[in-house]
């Protein structure tokens, strides 16, 4: 019995760590998408400097990036957290999670090197949108696998900043992504509705 | 001795954590395939959609890749949890298995260049054949690695279904990978099969 | 109680094996840099040899941030030894951490292009003083979660060591990394100025 | 004193993945340096085959650095099952040995484009000999760390294949990697004249 439990854990083990790589290789990825400038041997240090700087919006979306998914790592390692046995419908859940963060170097590329147009922004934010979908899928498949005590599924501040993201890029393009940090708002509503919701159902008990 | 199990299991550990960490790289890998579109910087939003989807077919590739890949990290997750001890005899064929797995990426961006065209369809086909026959003699190995409780090796369900893409090859190139859908039916028919050897099996006695 | 233990401790190992990823890809990824040269059918041995040693730049470049960002590993390696516990305060600045390191590629990258030139000089520079400070800024957030026996925060050398090469960028760009070798220097200084303070302290006392 | 110990493994195992993490990426970027041909719109199966094989050498340097990374993985995974604690000094000859793994992709990718040209041939048979010096100094470090019961030092099999595949450079330099294969006939010669030193040692007391 006790072997069994071991190798529950090893299986988990390997499915976190399996993430745990995917999201680390997607982050880092995300450098390559920045394009390296080669400079010719003689060039004014002014000259040098705006082909630096020209790779702004690459830098913007590096940084746009390394932001969510970190943000998104975080979310799956405390989701995983309340976690005790593995559980095997967790995979293909987890699965279609991680293609969504496989996928974001590719958003990242064609936003940073198109800033400002129609489409890149759109795709960039429909991306965030799927994953957050997908990340609030996972995050019912975890609760229903922890058992009675785990905390309830939260991710719905991310599905509405996506939204936010995606209604502002018909409006401003360039400036759609800032849509983001209306999260740390929806976040605050959520807690503050789950938290009334808490104490009405204990009023009515 | 209770230290060399310890040994042994760090052993297991360590093959464990490598091979998911190839599964997870060519994984990620596959993104950077997808040719990633420059702009120029007066376009109409049809014209830029339209470059956006040209990459379809690159697209498409990453979803199959990332599903058949995922596919056989969650068969060789499945067929590593029945393994107690780490054994010397399953280095090659797991090397050689994670081989054709860190090949997925070339022959994913061969089809996704080229879909439709016969050589690449080919390529990718006989590529999944290759690495569904590597997974079942790594099955085999791990199921005389496991000791007597062990589960069955199974997979004959991903070489038939290979072999049912590389003949629709010949006939349509562009939809054989579909026969891949056809491993549902085999696992299910394996199943049928091997209930059935045991149920006589256990009237023979 | 003894569960939530174990959970902060698998919280502890997710946090500190996505961050050994995150390095190790950022490590490797330095090789693409490298631009691999195409000999035609028929070069003399001295020609070919040419094509190769212009590479030159770049090689110093690889062996130089392999070892920069080598070296930072072992620091976090160092400092979070210490830690007993997953605290929820390390994600932030560790993941800040990690951007700065998945950065280095794109700066080796440049740096090993136009050796020698004052822009790209100095972005690796600076680089690598971002890098020194977010590492110090981190060590810190592990002193404070790691109670009262954990050994002070360091990292002052290598601020300082990056400060003299961004200073030597100014004289001499083609030059300027060696300014990291002052870190042994300073690591030295940080040792003897900490264990006086020590020492006056305990006599204080 | 348990939690100094527990403390020393979690090092040991950080250093441990961290390792494998880079041979896993080295590995699996392999596949990164094969060409993949775009074939035009409309192509005779015969041409695109052709396209396809053009491949070949990529493909045999592919396979090789596979084998070979694989087979020095496999030696570094048995050298540290005898290591039982963390031990500073393993920090650099293990940080530099990884150093000239995170280095073959790239002679692999200069060997894969350019087969048979001299100065590939010998830049990559020169590789592997480095790796085979780093691999037996890091092969003596833990010998040294791992206390009095530890197997000999070995991989002199290795560093004589080199020298072998660096000697056929300079009469066959298209076969000269086959020299690998010496390893073999190197590996049993070793073992016995370390075991014929056991016997007279044994006969000496």
């Amino acid at each position: 019995m006790k072997e069994q439990d071991t190798s529950g854990d090893l299986s988990l083990d390997r499915l976190v760590f399996f993430s745990d790589a995917v999201f680390a290789i997607a982050v880092t990825l995300l450098v390559l998408d920045i394009h390296v400038p080669d400079l010719p041997r003689v060039i004014s240090v002014a000259d040098s400097w705006r082909m630096f700087t020209d790779q702004g919006p690459s830098f913007f979306a590096f940084v746009l990036s390394f932001a969510v998914i970190g943000r998104f790592w975080m979310g799956h390692h405390e989701r995983f957290r309340a976690l005790r046995h593995f559980d095997q419908r967790l995979m293909w859940p987890n699965m279609l999670y991680l293609m969504a963060i496989a996928f974001m170097p590719f958003a990242t590329a064609f936003l940073g090197r198109n800033l400002g147009h129609f489409v890149p922004e759109l795709v960039y934010n429909v991306s965030m949108l799927v994953l957050s979908l997908l990340a609030y899928w996972l995050a019912w498949t975890v609760r229903r696998a922890s058992g009675p005590g785990a905390p309830p599924a939260d991710g719905l501040d991310m599905i509405i900043a996506a939204l936010v993201c995606i209604g502002l890029t018909f409006v401003v393009p360039l400036l759609s992504q800032w849509g983001m940090f209306t999260a740390l708002l929806w976040a605050r509503l959520e807690r503050r509705l789950y938290s009334r919701a808490n104490a009405s159902a204990a009023a009515a008990r």
